[in-house]
């Protein structure tokens, strides 16, 4: 249980994982801000309003919410190149995906450092998830163990920043029912990669949240 | 000396260091790629003109201008947030200086690395000084080292980056000599940080500029 006074910063897509970790450090007793990134991802405008309600939802008072361009304007990624299409899933490919954005979590997490140096939060909670992130190298607790490093090279002497990361070694089906079991609003948040409507039901996301509701016996309440 | 083929990313802001480092880059052989980063700092519309000048220079092709406004919405620091003033120079003050932009070399290396990522260049140059950087942690080369690390862990398994900083162990009269036996274009280059037309010659920047071309023995080009 943390001090109440400790400030966390939560990354917030308005995807499920990240809705969960913020229920997390919500019920450690931590001050959330949350922090949501906009790069140009093609359903953004629907993440944007899950990230306002699940804000609601916790009554969060500080938010920073960033566009950066560079991601989209850099492309590579079916995620931010409108030229490449989203393929089909395919959850048995063990090749990294056309979605991977290069080097994203790196981005997002230096702006979230240079925040958190800013407003003094000494942790930054973070939705990433190893087994179940489609391969992403940049969603792997080594990863985030070397950034820690990199904070503690990089920043003034006396900033000291943790980065949590509590769904890493979870299943879909485990973060699902524990997202049930401490109540995250879960029928507030978006996963689909590919529409901002209704889910397209297609593409790795929508495969990956599909498959973790069916394994926990439950309904998404996203799906008429 | 580097495959003619070699792409190496270059951070250029416009000012002294990173043009003689992209002159180095030059020299070794590496076919140039420009980033530069407008993060909301004062002096930015003259720093872009001096970008631009040095890319001609250099007959530059491949350039990524990218604004990231976040680092000028966190605030915390003299060249980002205009309700804190740009102070007197000071070079015998051990602290870090509040000139000091909260990780802003993770922010923009991690620009970097994506870019790099997506149009396979191996290489990133940056002009950092650790011993004549007024003590900014993200100055030095342990933490250009913290960052390999992380660009290893956190990209494609094929992605393969160095991180060069040919000027860290130089002082400023070392790095305008280096500059002036190599052609650098130093006339076209940009140091002050409150100022767009004539250097204010108060801030730190000026100051060690000031120093360092009075140590080498030379006039600086931009003074009358």
């Amino acid at each position: 249980m943390a001090n109440n006074k400790n400030t966390a910063i939560v990354l917030v897509s308005g995807g499920m994982d990240s809705c969960i970790t913020a229920g997390i450090a919500h019920l450690d007793g931590f001050e959330l801000a949350f922090l949501h990134v906009n790069y140009g991802q093609r359903t953004e405008k629907r993440e944007l309003e899950s990230f306002k309600m699940i804000k609601k939802h916790y009554k969060v008072k500080q938010q920073l919410i960033v566009d950066i361009t560079h991601l989209s304007q850099i492309g590579a990624s079916c995620l931010t190149d409108m030229n490449i299409n989203v393929p089909i899933a395919d959850l048995n490919n063990s090749q990294i995906p056309i979605s991977y954005v290069p080097f994203r979590n790196a981005n997002i997490l230096s702006i979230a450092t240079s925040w958190a140096e800013a407003i003094d939060a000494n942790h930054i909670f973070v939705g990433a998830v190893e087994e179940d992130s489609s391969g992403y190298p940049d969603c792997r607790r080594t990863f985030f163990d070397a950034f820690e490093e990199l904070i503690n090279k990089g920043t003034r002497p006396n900033t000291k920043i943790k980065i949590l990361t509590p769904l890493i070694n979870l299943s879909k089906k485990e973060i699902i029912k524990k997202g049930l079991r401490i109540n995250a609003p879960l029928c507030l948040t978006w996963s689909c990669y590919k529409r901002n409507s209704y889910p397209c039901q297609e593409c790795d996301s929508c495969a990956l949240r599909e498959r973790g509701f069916k394994e926990a016996g439950y309904k998404d309440p996203l799906l008429k």
